[in-house]
C-alpha cells in the first residue's frame, strides 16, 4: 500500500514537473514533490558510503550513544541544485520555444505566471535569468562551503566572511537591476529625519552581504537537538512562502509579483528538500544534517531576500535566531565560560532532556564583568542561576542559548516536544512578523515600500 | 632573495588586478598571477588535513611508495572559483561606476577591451552577465562532482551523464544568445550536400554537451604519471590561449573579439592554479591531483570552447585525448581483458618507466574479437605484442593507452621525461591545429566560419 502512494507521488511530481506548458509554478510544486522524494530516496542509500569516509557523529542525547550518518545536508543540497538546474528551462520555457500556440485564457493558474508574461514577450530576459544563476552560484557555493567545513572543521575566522563573498554575483545584480538603496522612514521618526525616504547607498550593500553571513551561521547555532536545524529551517521557508502568496495573490506591481514568483521557485524545492531530511533526521535521528545543511539553507533563505527584496521583512522571521544570537553573545565573547557543548542533558531516568549548566569552580573568582552579565541575564529571566547562599557566589547558570531557555521556562521535555516547541516559537514569530509586515506596516509607512 | 621575488609577484599582482580602471585584460593577468600565489600557498598548507581526512594515495612509480596528499586539485578550483567571483565587478566596472571620465585613448591596451565597449555604453549587458554566471555554475558544480568522486568513488554509470547536466545553462545561455547550430560544410563537400552550410539543429546541443562530458573525462584518463593530468591541462590552455589572441589581434569582427576575451580572461586563471599545482605535482610529486582537477580543468577548457564558439577547433586541441580514448576503446570494452591499474612499471634497477603489460594465462583459450583487435592494433604499431611461437599465441600486450604507446615507441624513460612527452606531443598536436584553423580552413571554407 505504501509503495502504491510512494509511486502515485513520483507520478504525480512528474505530471507537475512535465506541465511546464501550463505553468511554471505548477512544474515547481512537481519538481518540489520530486525532490522530497528523490532525498529521501538517496539518504539512507549513501549513510553508509559517509560513515566509511568519517562523516558521522554520536547522538548524545540517547542512552546508547549510537554513531550515526552526518552531513546528510550534502544530499538536501546536491538534489536543491539539480532541481534549480533542472528547473531554467522550465522558467524560461516560453522564451525557448518558438511556437506560441497556447491560450493563455485556458489556463486559470496563467494569471500566477503573469510576472513573467508581462515583461517581455519577445526578448529574452536576461536579467531573470542573471538573477537565477546569480542565486545558484551563491547557494551552490554556500553548500561547498558547509561540506569543506565537514570535512575540515575550518576556524571560524577563516570562515565568517566566506559567504559575503558568494554573494558577490548576488549583489552585483541587485546593484544592477534594482539598485533600491534608500529605506523608508517610519512616519514617527519623520521630524528628526525630514524626510520619508533614507538613502544608505554602499551601506545597504554592507547590510545585504550581512545578511548573507547571518542566516547561514545562526541556523547552524542553533543545533544539537534532533530535527532542530531543519526544522526551524522549514517553518521559516513556510512563513518566506506565506509572504510571497500574499504578495502574488494580491498583486500590487508587477516586479513585486515577478520577484515573490522567483521567490516561491526557490522556496518550494527547499521545502521538498528538507522535509526529505526531516523524514530521516525527525527524532530519534537516524542521520544528521551537518554544517552542510544550515548553510546551504540558511543562504537559500538570504538569497530569496534578497533577490525578493524583502531582507528586512527575512530579518523578522529570523527574530528566534537573532535573539539566540544576543544570549549567546557573552559566552561567544568570553564574558562566560563557554563549555565545549552547549546542548542539553539527557536525564536517562525520565528520558527526557534538561538544561545543561556552565559550573562555576569554586575558590576561583569571577571576574566582575561575568557577575555582572549573569545577574542581569538573570534578571530578565533569560537564564537560571543557582547560588551559594553562604558565599553570595554562583555556582552555576543554564547555558546561553534558546534552547536551554525554552527548557529553563517549559521544563524538562522529550527530544522531539523540545524541537517542536522551538518550531512553535519559530512559526508563532514567523506569523508576527506577517502581521506586522502587512497588517500594522501601512500605518507607520503610509505609502508600501515594496 | 626567493622571499623577495615571491613578494614582489604578490605585489604585481595586486597592482595588476587593481588596474581595473584600465583594462580588464590587465586585471586578470594580475588575478591569474594571485592565483598561482595563493594556490601554490594554500597546498603545501592544507595537504596535512587532507591525509587525515582520508584524500591520499600511495605512488605507485617510486621505489619507497610513500603516502601523499590526493584531491589538491580541490585547491585549484577553489582558488579559480574565487577568482571568477572577485573577476564579476572587475568585468562590469564600467557598467557599475557611473563616472565615465576616463579616457579611453590614453589606455595603450584599451584595444583590448573593445568587443566589451562598443556593445552599449549605457545599458548594463546582462546576456554577457549571464554567459559569465553560467560558466561559473558549470565550472563549480563539476569540480563538486570530482571532489565526490574522490570522497566515495562514484560508479562510472551514475556520474557519466552528470556533465551534461552541468552544462545546463551554459546551453541555455547559447540558444538564446547566439543560437547558431549550423556548421560550413568544407568546399570539397559541398556537390553532395548541395549547400553551403549544414544546420545540425538540437543534435549540435547534444554535440556540446557531449563536448563537455568528454573533456572532464579525457583528461582523467591520461593519468597515472606524476604531473601529466596537469602538465596536458597547462598546454591545451596555452594552446586555447594563442587561439584566443589570434581572434583578439586580428580582429574580424566585434562578437567574435568578445567571445575570445571572455575565454582568455577564463583561461588565464586556469594557467595560474594549474602552474600552481605543478609545483607540488612535478616529478617527484608531493602532492596528486585527483579526479577533482581533471574535471575542473577539463570543464573549463569545454566551458570555453562553447562559450567562445570553437567547440570544434577545441576538438583539434584535443587529438592526444581522443586518440588515448579510441586506444582504449577495446580495454575499456572488453575486446581485451583490463587489468586494474594500466600505469606503466618503475624498472628499480634502471629508474626508468617502462611499458606494462596485459598477460593472457597460458592454456586460456583466447576469443576471436580479442585475437583480431591484437593483430589490428600490432599492424598499426599502436601496441607491442609478445608471441608464443610454437603455439602461435599471444603471450602478453603493452595496455591500450597513450602512455605506454609513447613508451613503446621512445623506450623506457624517466618519470618526468615521459610527462614532457605527452605535453610536449600535446603542444605539437595544438600548434599543429592552430595552423589547420587559421592556415588552411580559409582554403577549405571560403568565408570564416568564426
Amino acid at each position: 500500500m505504501s509503495k502504491i502512494i510512494s509511486l502515485g507521488i513520483w507520478a504525480l511530481g512528474l505530471l507537475l514537473m512535465a506541465s511546464q506548458k501550463h505553468s511554471p509554478l505548477l512544474s515547481n510544486i512537481g519538481l518540489s514533490v520530486l525532490a522530497y522524494k528523490a532525498t529521501a530516496f538517496f539518504i539512507p542509500r549513501v549513510g553508509a558510503a559517509f560513515i566509511r569516509r568519517g562523516f558521522s557523529g554520536k547522538d548524545m542525547n540517547k542512552v546508547e550513544k549510537r554513531v550515526i550518518p552526518e552531513t546528510m545536508g550534502a544530499v538536501s543540497a546536491m538534489v536543491y541544485f539539480m532541481c534549480m538546474i533542472l528547473f531554467i528551462p522550465v522558467l524560461f520555457y516560453k522564451y525557448l520555444v518558438p511556437e506560441r500556440s497556447r491560450n493563455q485564457q485556458d489556463n486559470p493558474l496563467g494569471v500566477l505566471s503573469d510576472g513573467y508574461t508581462s515583461v517581455a514577450e519577445v526578448q529574452f530576459p536576461h536579467d531573470q535569468l542573471g538573477a537565477y544563476l546569480s542565486a545558484v552560484i551563491s547557494i551552490l557555493s554556500i553548500s561547498l562551503l558547509g561540506i569543506f567545513d565537514d570535512l575540515f572543521d575550518i576556524r571560524w575566522r577563516h570562515k565568517f566572511f566566506l559567504p559575503a563573498i558568494a554573494a558577490i554575483p548576488l549583489l552585483v545584480v541587485y546593484y544592477v537591476d534594482y539598485g533600491v538603496t534608500y529605506v523608508s522612514v517610519p512616519t514617527l521618526l519623520r521630524p528628526f529625519f525630514q524626510r520619508t525616504v533614507v538613502d544608505l547607498g554602499f551601506l545597504y550593500y554592507i547590510y545585504m552581504a550581512a545578511v548573507a553571513i547571518f542566516c547561514p551561521n545562526s541556523i547552524n547555532i542553533i543545533a544539537g537537538v534532533n530535527g532542530v536545524e531543519a526544522g526551524q529551517s522549514f517553518v521559516i521557508g513556510l512563513v518566506v512562502l506565506c509572504n510571497d502568496l500574499i504578495y502574488v495573490f494580491h498583486p500590487s506591481n508587477p516586479e513585486a509579483v515577478r520577484a515573490h514568483l522567483l521567490s516561491i521557485y526557490l522556496i518550494l524545492p527547499l521545502l521538498g528538500v528538507t522535509a526529505g531530511l526531516l523524514k530521516y533526521n525527525w527524532w530519534p535521528s537516524r542521520v544528521f544534517v551537518g554544517d552542510t545543511f544550515c548553510y546551504f539553507a540558511g543562504m537559500v533563505l538570504a538569497v530569496v531576500g534578497i533577490l525578493g527584496h524583502f531582507s528586512k521583512t527575512l530579518m523578522l522571521f529570523f527574530i528566534p535566531q537573532i535573539f539566540n544570537f544576543i544570549l549567546s553573545v557573552p559566552q561567544l565573547f568570553g564574558f562566560v565560560e563557554c563549555p565545549r557543548h552547549r546542548l542539553p542533558r539527557l536525564n536517562v531516568k525520565t528520558g527526557l532532556l534538561e538544561n545543561s549548566y556552565t559550573v562555576f569552580t569554586e575558590g576561583v573568582p569571577l571576574p566582575t564583568k561575568t557577575l555582572l552579565t549573569i545577574r542581569v541575564f538573570e534578571a530578565f529571566r533569560l537564564i537560571r542561576v543557582d547560588w551559594d547562599h553562604k558565599t553570595k557566589r554562583p555556582t552555576r547558570c543554564t547555558n546561553f542559548t534558546i534552547i536551554n531557555f525554552v527548557l529553563y521556562h517549559f521544563g524538562p521535555m522529550r527530544e522531539d516536544h523540545l524541537t517542536l516547541c522551538i518550531m512553535g516559537i519559530q512559526l508563532a514569530v514567523g506569523l508576527f512578523g506577517l502581521i506586522i509586515r502587512h497588517g500594522f506596516a501601512p500605518l507607520v509607512y503610509p505609502q508600501d515600500n515594496i
